[in-house]
């Protein structure tokens, strides 16, 4: 099942003009920043509540979230949610007929085990499973 | 100061097949639907940690959301933060030069006063701000 929203993802252009904007917006001031090499993307990581909202830029034109932005423009990517399971999840969700991008789970950004789900199994939205891997547990 | 994610707000064409779609997705089982006549949609409602996902169905062809799916296909259609004091905020984010939709807050639906902030104003996301009334509080 699914536990929380995790996060919100922001395909933006240019992260600094991003956080510039959002911090104004929000009134949030704290965040880091991390890179994630396999998906070609440097990431804003804001926590709010017990989610995170994500800015995210692509670091090369071949980065999935640079087709995003020249296909649909700056906007939201995707919603994460968090699980405790997720090969278990996976595997249920794959019976029950939806269509993954990943059948195996893989790393993602702040210590994550992710999956995507294809947004045409979902009304258009791109949906990320997200396990928190616990600091002893081997990475994947 | 934006304190947590209220919802993300999902628009769709068809809510009880959404709905179907999304159950078997999260998991999740409990919703409630409400209508909300000034924006001419059915909203179906289910919390999930401390925010909310809502499928959002147009009730007519000039509902906004109506309009969204015709540009752009289903898929997120906002984010909401909740804030504490709408009015405040408001004035805060134009005069830091964000464009919003409503200056005045409106009642939305779950009993909350409502802004818009326009997504031109945020690198292409729609943003809400919602603040929950008190049972006692007038109605705006």
């Amino acid at each position: 099942m699914f536990k929380k929203i995790s996060h919100v993802a922001i395909a933006v252009k240019n992260l600094e003009d991003a956080i510039e904007r959002f911090s104004k917006l929000s009134g949030l001031k704290e965040y880091h920043i991390e890179t994630v090499e396999e998906q070609k993307v440097r990431v804003a990581v804001f926590k709010i509540g017990d989610s995170r909202i994500e800015l995210t830029e692509p670091t090369s034109v071949d980065s999935p979230v640079a087709k995003f932005i020249e296909r649909r423009g700056e906007g939201i990517h995707h919603i994460a949610f968090e699980v405790d399971d997720i090969e278990g999840q996976i595997a249920r969700i794959s019976e029950d007929g939806f269509q993954l991008v990943d059948v195996v789970p893989r790393l993602g950004a702040n210590n994550c085990l992710i999956a995507f789900v294809h947004p045409k199994s979902f009304n258009g939205v791109l949906v990320e499973l997200t396990q928190e891997l616990k600091r002893d547990e081997p990475e994947a």
